[in-house]
């Protein structure tokens, strides 16, 4: 038999096995599961819908015994192609299993795996508690995609990434036997850390089904500020100057000179009466009611010294103005290029301000438009290097654009990702992050948990140039609207 | 050639590259790297003291070649055995390695593997910051020894465990190759997470050299205060009841009755004037100078309401005092048995009352002291059996006591041990604690990434019953000063 007839044959079974609601061969959701918002389509031979955890054991089980590969799919909002099925075989669809259930005495969500980010935050908040993780597609990404990736945000300045509020994991080996990593308990040493190894490995080591997650008392005020700089270095510098002084800001967001041109000149937003076109600070502090006066006396200090304007949001309205100016970027870009490649590299605080010269020095050297924002108390920027994708200079370009920026953040002792993972995208660029024994062992870990290689084959380790694949041509729900109109940089940006 | 001609000449070979001063081969220190505080000896080749990482580096390349066991050192801290050389080879002692570097305006550290706990959080304090984790034997234990077992301490309830707060690790695979799992940053998404893998592995997946360290800002102020409780579930529901609204404690520890015989009756402590023999929590509230009125009347009600008696701590002497009442405990019990049995298990928040209740039929069952106390916020309790060694019907009832325990603490939904590890003492309870699939994913990592099994061979996996062994007659510098004379229990604690 062909594998193609092999999975055909594992494929009727597996229609036995679960009936015709659960897998599905034909049609516009199975065609919508090809991809992930890296809208990278690839051909395979059956969507599952799993409606319980058990379902997820029967199709490994089967998927193991015919070597079908298997693609764990939430929402597919994974930039990287990480949740598409690039081998083919079956995507095993764990959105429908979203049962979210809060503890409030143990300060606790026990979470299933297609539960949303946002749904889950909101579950905390109504019992008084807080689940801080908030990537940038909270209402449409699963906690189990967040899980695959260790999905960052905003608040990982303060409070850190997705790993650091899972307490256990409960799931599925490749060979589709049940496993659970930790309990509804804070602290274990029984054998191997499975639980971490699975977060961030990409769905590629095991399935997780459901998670028990720690949360946090709510904090009672924030205090949500901008300061404007001359250039992004000073704006690199304060940040230095903030954290050096001992402030503990659970949000910090930098925003360059460029991404606050497509702020103000594309979006058309004013953020300050007098002074425009200044890289920004965005910051946010919390704390309880009784600090907060003397925090924002001594936050207010700070941006006078390093700052050429500021204000705080005096309402909770003028704050939310404020994050949906950080939100409008992103989509404005779209004016410069229509084709955008957002890479979450992370720079070490020491090398922020060099990083910045560094990007002038891209854009220069690139031609192209590349406008930065992200978490500057972490150093997690995400570059956003825009192009049109049917001018193949500019496609070039981009190429060596993206090759250039990630070797120099691994000179200045960062790292080529801080939230997104590797997926297709970031394959060429695995031997530029890591040494070679580091990555046999992770090979070595693949081939020991997955021998059959059935798990989300073809992402992190294989080469793949996603500059020789044409994306789909569609709108997904968290695409950012896009301006109308053809613009370019003015000079001085260039 | 015999294994002992093979690691001999593996030895030899060692001694000419790394010289007779780092390459022991007989004399006290030898000797005394033959055990850790389990005072579990074993027959080995030759100590091994590192001088710098790329002794390391050496050390493994060598003993991969040779397949010569290697077990990694530190101060021998380790209750479980996990830091003896079961199976013989070299013990590599990287205590030597110790310097630490604090990174102020990061909030980081960098330490080395052979740096002490107590060290590290007094270089973070010097700088105004805060490094939690806080094992009893902190000043002696070193950051290595924490990292391989995931080292917990009071300060878990709020803070996390070891794990939380390492950001990066750096050292070598078991074929001496280096590696680093991490940078001087907060976030990474780039392959396998074998940073978390290693932590808690007890040095049987690497050899960890480097470690950075994230901080946090020192707290303002602390309050301390005991409760007093007529039972073990009284003080245990009030453990519930502060969870349950809101309240967020730095510590929080529960000494059971046993346990507060030992401290009034054998260490002769009085805690209270008109009050005695009553189950106490210890209680520890952090935060800033602004919350702690407001927060020490609300605690007070808290008390009020749940205890027979309670005090708070008005100077640093007095909080002082009572924490060492804590420390004194675990030596008094010694009056009670020549031998301990400190079982670290966990149950969840829910079940504590019913596992107290268990406690109660267990010392009826095995007709032995055991004494209770640990930290009541994450479940984490420290079970002491006491017993005469040379009685042969007490050592047989600890051992069926042990046993049950282990059992119970599973039905119960907690885990065998949250923060000691499994060293060799608790191999025979991997199965109750992990189900096959579980250890066999384990096991095919440890292959894995170990296939010659040099790495502490022995432990984890392997089942060794500790009651066929007799521990070395040595007094340790972490070992609690034995009470004189032999006491029993009163018959209303048995």
């Amino acid at each position: 038999m062909t594998r193609k007839q092999i999975v055909k044959k594992a494929t009727d079974r597996l229609r036995k096995t679960l009936g015709n609601r659960k897998v599905i061969t034909v049609g516009d959701s199975k065609y919508l599961a090809s991809f992930d918002s890296s809208k990278l389509a690839f051909d395979y031979a059956a969507l599952v819908v799993a409606r319980s955890d058990e379902d997820v054991g029967v199709v490994l089980k089967l998927a193991n015994e015919y070597k079908v590969p298997v693609t764990t799919r939430g929402a597919g909002t994974s930039l990287t192609g990480s949740a598409s099925p690039a081998r083919g075989g079956w995507v095993l669809d764990v959105s429908r299993l979203r049962r979210i259930v809060v503890k409030k005495e143990k300060a606790m969500a026990i979470v299933q795996a297609g539960a949303l980010a946002k749904a889950i935050q909101d579950a905390a908040e109504a019992e008084g508690l807080f689940y801080p993780p908030d990537p940038s597609s909270q209402k449409y990404c699963t906690i189990g995609g967040n899980i695959a990736c260790n999905a960052g945000g905003m608040r990982c300045a303060k409070y850190g990434v997705t790993r650091d509020y899972v307490l256990a994991l409960e799931g599925f080996l490749p060979n589709g036997e049940r496993v659970s990593w930790g309990g509804e308990y804070k602290k274990f040493a029984t054998g191997y850390n499975i639980r971490d190894l699975w977060i961030g490995s990409e769905g590629t080591l095991g399935v997780v089904t459901k998670a028990v997650l720690k949360l946090l008392p709510k904090p009672e005020k924030t205090l949500t500020l901008i300061a404007a700089y001359d250039s992004d270095e000073d704006a690199l510098i304060a940040v230095q100057k903030l954290l050096q002084e001992g402030f503990f800001p659970a949000i910090l967001e930098f925003l360059d000179k460029r991404t606050i041109y497509c702020a103000e000149e594309i979006a058309g937003v004013r953020l300050f009466n007098h002074v425009s076109g200044k890289p920004l600070l965005l910051a946010e502090f919390d704390g309880s009611a009784n600090d907060m006066p003397k925090l924002a006396l001594e936050v207010s200090d700070w941006a006078k010294r390093t700052s050429v304007a500021f204000k705080k949001a005096r309402t909770r309205a003028q704050a939310e103005f404020l994050w949906e100016t950080r939100r409008k970027c992103s989509g404005a870009m779209f004016a410069l290029g229509d084709t955008k490649i957002n890479e979450d590299i992370v720079v070490p605080l020491e090398n922020q301000v060099k990083f910045a010269k560094f990007l002038d020095t891209l854009v220069k050297r690139s031609r192209l438009p590349i406008a930065t924002f992200g978490h500057a108390a972490d150093g997690n920027f995400h570059v956003n290097i825009m192009y049109h994708r049917d001018d193949d200079s500019e496609k070039a370009r981009a190429k060596k654009a993206v090759s250039d920026l990630m070797r120099k953040v691994m000179s200045l002792g960062g790292t080529i990702s801080g939230e997104h993972g590797i997926g297709l995208a970031k394959t060429p660029f695995m031997k530029v992050a890591r040494n070679e024994a580091e990555i046999e062992a992770m090979k070595a870990i693949k081939k020991a948990l997955d021998p059959n290689n059935i798990l989300n084959p073809g992402k992190i380790f294989d080469v793949y140039e996603v500059w020789n694949h044409t994306p789909e041509n569609v709108t997904l729900p968290w695409d950012k609207k896009r301006p109308k109109g053809r613009r370019t940089l003015p000079d001085y940006l260039l």
